[in-house]
C-alpha cells in the first residue's frame, strides 16, 4: 500500500517533469501569444495542469486548504462551467501576468503539495483521490501533446521562423504501400482492460462490419503532392461542400505548414523551415482535406471501428515515439508481423466516424462528468497518436476528436477500401 | 409501355400542380424576401425545382433544345458546382426579378415541354430518363416541404403574423407516454426495394444492436414546458458544449415560434398565433433543444438504426398527412398494432446519429451525383417525416438531416433508453 | 387666409402624387427587397413618408384621432427614438406584409386625412402646423430622391439588368473645363430668408476664406476613365489611408455600376446598360474616390463654404432637372452668366467639408430635433442637388451629407484649387 | 557648427533614453502582449521607432549601410505603404520574436550608429539630414505618449490590476468653474515659427469667429459622476446617433477603466485600483461620452480655433508635465494668469472640430509625406497633451487626432459656450 503510493508519487513527479522539459527552450516571450483562439499560451498549460490538481484533488481533500493565489481559478480553469467564471478562451493571449515565473512558482508549490497529499491522504480516500490523480496525469499528458502543438504554430508565426530542437524532423525512407484486408461480422471494440482509460472508451461493446482493407502506412507527403499537383486544390468533385467552402474561405492549397519557394516545397517543422520529405507521412491536414484526398485516390478513410479492429488484430502496443526517441527516423517506424506501420504514434489518423458516444455509455458525475462527454457533437475521431503523443498515454482504444476544419494537430491519413 | 409514360405523366402533372396549390394563398411579395439564409424566397422554390427538370432534361434529352431564358441557368442553380456559377444562397432575397408572374411562366411552359417529352422520348433513352423524371419529382416533393418551412418562417416575419391557412393548428388529446421494447442483435437497415429512393439510404446493410427502448410517442409541448419551467434553458449541465454557446449567443429560451404574452405561452403556427397545444407535439426545436431534453428527461435519443428497426417492426408505411388532410386533428394520428404512434408523419424525429455515408455507399456520377454525398458532414439524421411531408414521399428508410442549430424545419423529439 | 390653406393642399397633394408616379413603372416585387442595409425597399419609403403626416400631423392636431394600423408606428418610425421601438434598419427587407397595395391604401387614406386637416385645423394652431407640413412636404421630397437612388440599386442587382425609364440617360456633348476664380476674405454662409429650410443650414454666419479657383463643370467619366487607366485605384499614393483599405477591402476598380465587357466601358443607368458617355459627369462616386481623384489631378475638392459662396455669386436658382425634364440632354445643362454649369442639379458635389453644425446651430426641440443634429460626425457635405432632386427642393445653401465610402448616391466631383 | 551636432546628440540621446525609462518597470511579459487592436505590443513600439532612424535615416544617409536585420523592415514598418509589406497592425501581438532582449540589442546598435551619423554626416546633407532627425525625435515622443497608453491599457487587462509606478495617481483640490469669454472676429490659427512641426499643424492661416465663452479647466470626474447618476448613458437625447449605437454596442456605461464595486466607484490608474477622485479631471472619455456629457450639461465642445485662440491669448506654453513630475498632485496645476488651468497638460481635450487639413496645405514628398495627411479624415481633433505627453512635445498648435469611439488615449472635455 505505501508502495502504491510511492509509484503514484514517482510517476506524477515525472509527468510533471516531463510538461517543463516540453517548455525547456522556450524564450519568456513564447510562452505568452495566442496567434489563434484553437492555440493557448504555453504558460496557460503550465497553470491549468496545476489548476486541475489544486482544485478537484487539494481543495476536495485537503483539510483547511487554502488556494495558492484566489485569482487562479478565474485565470486558468478552462471549460468546466461547474467550477464558476473564466477568461473566455480567444483571451488568454491578452493577459501578460501572471508571468511565467510566477506560473512555474505556481506549479511548483502545488506538486509538492500534491506529493505531500499522495503521502497523508487517509485510507478511506485513497481510491478516490488516487483515481482522479491518475486522471489528472492523463489530462497533464493531453495538455503535454498540446504544448508541442501549440508551441509549433507559436513558433511559425515568427517571420525568422525558429528552431525549437534540432533533431526534430523527419528523414525517412521509401516504404511500399499495401492494402491489408480484415474479415468482417462481428467485432468488439471498446476499452475492457483494468488500467485507467478515458470515459469515451467505454463499454467495450459489439459492432458490425463488412470486410475491408487497411493501407499498411499512412499516406506520404510524396503522394500528397501529387493530389496537389493534379489539381486536388481546384476541383469541387473531391470535397464535401463544406470542405470546398473552407478552401476557397481560407484559400488552402496546401497542408499548414507548407510553402513553396522559389518553385521549391519546403515544410516548417520542430527544426524550423526544411526541405519536403516526401518519404514521410503527410502532416497537419483537416479532415476536409484527409477526406478531399481518399476521394481523389479512389479510397475511403476507415472507420473508428474499422481502424481499432485492425490495430487490436495487428496487437499493437505503447511504443517510445515521444521527444527523446527521435521518432522520425527510418528504425523507429513500428512495423509488426501484420505489416502495419505505425499504427500507434507518428500521426493522428482521422478516420469517417463522428466522434458520439459509445452504446450505454455514462460519463462521471461532477465537474468530472465535463470532461468528454459534452464534446460529442460535429467532430471527427482520429487515431493512433502522433510523435507529439507522450508514449504512455496511447493504445489503440484511445479516441481523440477535432472539428472538420482544424490542421495544426499532428493529424495524417491512413486509407482504407471496401473488398 | 405506353401506360407507363401515361402513368408517370399524371403523376409528373400531380406533384407540379401540388406545389403550385401550396403556394395558392400568398401574396406577390410573400414570394420574394429570405428574412434568413436558410430561407429561400417561394418564387426561388418554383424555378429551382423547374430549372431542375430544363437542366437534366430537356437539355439532356431533346435535340435542340433552346434554353427558356438563358439567366435562369444562373439564377435558379442551388449548389451543382458542375452546372456552372449561380446567384449566392444568401443573395436569392436580393433580386426583384423574374417577377412571380414569369416564373410562373417559365413553371407552364416546362412542364408543357416536360409532358411533351414524357411521351415522345426514345424507347432508348426511357429508362434513364424515366429514372431522371423520378428524381426530379422526388426533388419537387422535398422543396414542397421547404416551401412549407420557408413560408411559415417568412410570414411569422410580418409584425401582423398571418395566417396560411385557417385549419392548420393542432388540437390533439392526451396520448399516455410508454417506452416499448425492441430486442437488439443483428438487423439489417437501408432500402431495399425497387421502387425510387435516394442514393443515401443504400446499401441495405447489417448493424449491430443492443436491446432498446422506444417511445409509443413523440415528446409533447406540456413535457418540454416542464423542461423550460424547471429551468432547462438556463442550466449549462443539460447540454453539450455547442448547444450551451448556442442557448447563450441566440438568446433562446423556448422553441422556434412560442411566445410568452401577459404569461401565456402562445405559438405561431400556420394558422396564425394559438395558445399552446398542451398535447401536440413538441415542434421546431434544434438538435441541440432535443439532446438537451433527452438529457434532462434522463432519457436519451434513439441511433437512426434503433428508429428503422423499430418502424420495420411496426411496419408503418405511407399515410395521407399532408395539406388536405388536417392532420393535427386527434384522427389522423396514426397507432399501428405495435403501439407506436406517429412514427411516420407530424414532426421529424432527430436522432443521435451523425449523417455519414452507409457502408459502401457509392453517390451517382455527373452533376446528379452532387444530390447527397457532399453533404455528409457536420449535420445529424431525422427520421419518419413530418406534416409538411408529401404523402407519397416518406418511407421508413427516409434519411432527413440539418445541422445542430436549425430549428425552422418540423422538428421534434421521440426519446429512447437503454434495457 | 383660406387662400394659403389651398395652397398648401395643392402642393401637398402634388408631392404626395410625385411620390407615386416614381414608383409607377415598379413591379410589386421591386418594392420588396432591400439588396443593401443603405437601401430601404421602395413600399418602406410609401409608408414611411405617410407615417411622418399620421405621426406629427394627424396624431398631434387630430382630436380623437385613431390610428389607421397600429403596428404602422412599428413598421414606418425610421430612427426617431423618442417615437418608440421600431424595424432594425437592415430588417426591412425581410417583411412581405403589409402588402404593396396595403401601403397605398394607408398612403391614400392619409393624404385625404390631411387634406382634411388643412382645411380643419384652428386657427391658433394653423402657423405651428403649417410649418410641420411643411417639413413633412421637404422630408417626402427627399425620400423622392432616396426613392429614385434605392430603386437603380434594386434594378440593377438583377441579372437582366431592367429598364426603369427609357429617356434616362445621357447623350451630352463635350464642355471645355475652366477654373472660375472667386475672391477670397470675409464671407456669409447659411441661410437667411424666410421660406423653409432645414435647421442644418442655419445659422447665416461669417467664414474667412482665401481666394481660390472652382471649376467651371463636374468632373466627366472620360477624365475619369483616365485616372482609372493611369493605375488609379492601384497606387495607394492618391488615397487617404482608410480610402485605400477601402479599395481593397471591397475591390473598387472603377465607379458603382460601371462595368467591362469584351474591353468596352459600360454603365448601368436608369435606361439599362449603355455605353459610358465620355461627356457626362463622372457619378456614383465615393469620397474617397472624389478625394482620390482630386489628389491625382494635382487639384482638390473645394470647401462647402467655398462652394456656397461660387453659388451665391453666380446667382443659381431653382431649375427644373427632375424625372420629366430629360435632364441629361445637353440642353438641359444649366450655364449662368458667371461660366458655370450646373452648379444645381446633375450630380451631388462632394466637398471637403466635415457635415458639423454651423456655429450657433440649435436643432428643435422633441422628436422634429432628431432630424438633423444627430447625424452630424463622420460624414462628409455633398452641394449642388442631382438629376435625381425635386426641383423645388434645391437651394444653394442645401446640405446633403453621406458616410465617405457611399457610392449608390448620384455623387460627383467638382475640382477647386488654390489660388 | 560642431556645437550645433553636439547638441543634436544629446537631445537625440535622451529622448531615446526617455524611451526606455518608460518602460523600466515592465516584466519581458508586458512587452508581448496586443490586447486589442489600437494597442501595440511596446517590444514594437521600441522596435518602430528605432526602425524610422534605420530607415529615414541610416539607409538613406549611410554610404554602404547593412540593415541590421532584414527581417525588420517587415516587422516594424507601421502604415508606411511606400516602404513595402507590413505585418498587419491585429498581428502584432501575434509575435514572440524578435525576444525584448534582441530588440532592445536593436535600439542600442542603432542609437550608437545615429550618434555617429550625426557627426559624421557631410555639409551638405546636414540640413536634410537633421530635419529628418528632429521629425524622427518627435515621433519617438509621439511614441513615448502611445507607450503610456497602451501599456495602461495592457496592465489593465490583468486580473490583479497590477502597478506600474506609485505616484502616478491623482489628489487634486477642487478648482471653481468659470466661463471666461473671448472676443470673436478674424484670427489666426496654425503654427508659425521657426522651431519643429508637424506639416498639419500649418499653414498660418485667417478663421473667422464668434465671442465665445471656454471653461476655466476641464470637466471633473465628479461633474461626470453627475452625468452618469442622471442616466446620461441610458438616454438616447444627449447622444449623436452613431454614439448611441456605439453605447449600446460596447455596453458603456462609464468612463473606461472605472468599475463600481460594492456601491464605490474606482478607476484602473498607473497606481493601481483608486478610489475616484472627484476633483480631478474626467479622462479616457469618447468623442461620443465628450460630445454627449456637453449636450447634456447644455454647454458644447469649442472648436480648435477657439481652443487655440484662447490659448494663444493666455500666452501658455511648455510645462513639465511628464512621467518624473508628479503631474497630479494638486501644485503642478498650471494656471495662468489669464485664468486657465492646464490649457497644456493632464488631459487631452476633445474638440468639435474634424481632422481635416488646413486652407494650402501641403504634405512633404516620399515616405515621409505619408506622415499626417492620409489620416485627415473620419477623425477629431483633440488639443492641449496630457500628462503622458513629453513636456518638449506639445505647443498650442499641436493637432492631436483620433476617432469618435477611442477611450484609451489620457482624452478629457473642457467645455464652452455661445455668447
Amino acid at each position: 500500500m505505501r508502495e502504491e503510493r510511492a509509484i503514484l508519487q514517482t510517476r506524477f513527479r515525472e509527468v510533471r517533469k516531463q510538461t517543463e522539459d516540453i517548455c525547456a527552450s522556450l524564450e519568456v516571450e513564447d510562452y505568452v501569444v495566442q496567434p489563434m483562439v484553437d492555440v493557448s499560451p504555453p504558460k496557460w498549460h503550465l497553470g491549468h495542469t496545476t489548476w486541475f490538481f489544486e482544485t478537484f484533488l487539494l481543495q476536495a481533500f485537503k483539510r483547511d486548504y487554502k488556494p495558492f493565489n484566489a485569482l487562479y481559478n478565474f485565470l486558468f480553469n478552462s471549460y468546466y462551467e461547474s467550477v464558476g467564471e473564466r477568461v473566455m478562451r480567444q483571451k488568454r493571449g491578452d493577459l501578460s501576468r501572471p508571468t511565467v515565473k510566477e506560473v512555474y512558482a505556481y506549479r511548483h508549490a502545488i506538486t509538492e503539495e500534491m506529493l505531500n497529499l499522495i503521502e497523508t491522504i487517509s485510507e478511506a480516500d485513497w481510491r478516490e483521490c488516487s483515481a482522479l490523480i491518475e486522471l489528472g496525469i492523463n489530462h497533464e499528458q493531453q495538455h503535454q501533446e498540446l504544448l508541442l502543438t501549440d508551441i509549433k504554430f507559436i513558433l511559425s508565426q515568427n517571420p525568422d521562423k525558429p528552431i525549437y530542437r534540432k533533431a526534430f524532423h523527419q528523414e525517412g525512407i521509401y516504404i511500399e504501400p499495401k492494402m491489408i484486408e480484415i474479415e468482417g461480422g462481428k467485432h468488439c471494440i471498446g476499452y475492457k482492460g483494468t488500467d485507467f482509460c478515458f470515459d469515451n472508451e467505454q463499454p467495450h461493446h459489439a459492432v458490425w462490419l463488412n470486410d475491408f482493407k487497411l493501407q499498411n502506412r499512412w499516406v506520404t507527403n510524396g503522394e500528397y503532392l501529387e493530389f496537389i499537383e493534379d489539381g486536388g486544390y481546384r476541383d469541387f468533385r473531391h470535397w464535401l461542400s463544406e470542405g470546398w467552402e473552407c478552401v476557397q474561405r481560407e484559400n488552402w492549397n496546401a497542408p499548414l505548414y507548407w510553402e513553396k519557394r522559389d518553385g521549391e516545397w519546403l515544410e516548417y517543422t520542430l527544426s524550423g523551415m526544411m526541405p519536403l520529405n516526401l518519404n514521410a507521412p503527410v502532416c497537419h491536414v483537416s479532415y476536409f482535406e484527409a477526406e478531399a484526398f481518399a476521394s481523389w485516390a479512389g479510397k475511403r478513410l476507415p472507420t473508428e471501428a474499422e481502424w481499432e479492429v485492425a490495430a487490436t488484430q495487428a496487437n499493437v502496443s505503447h511504443k517510445n515515439f515521444f521527444l527523446e526517441s527521435n521518432c522520425f527516423h527510418p528504425q523507429a517506424i513500428s512495423k509488426v508481423k501484420s505489416g502495419f506501420y505505425d499504427l500507434l504514434g507518428n500521426v493522428w489518423e482521422w478516420t469517417s466516424s463522428a466522434y458520439l458516444p459509445y452504446p450505454r455509455y455514462r460519463h462521471s458525475s461532477g465537474a468530472i462528468g465535463e470532461y468528454n462527454g459534452k464534446f460529442m457533437i460535429n467532430q471527427m475521431v482520429l487515431r493512433g497518436g502522433s510523435v507529439a503523443t507522450p508514449e504512455t498515454h496511447i493504445r489503440t482504444t484511445y479516441r481523440n476528436f477535432f472539428h472538420t476544419d482544424k490542421r495544426w494537430q499532428f493529424s495524417g491519413i491512413r486509407l482504407a477500401e471496401d473488398v
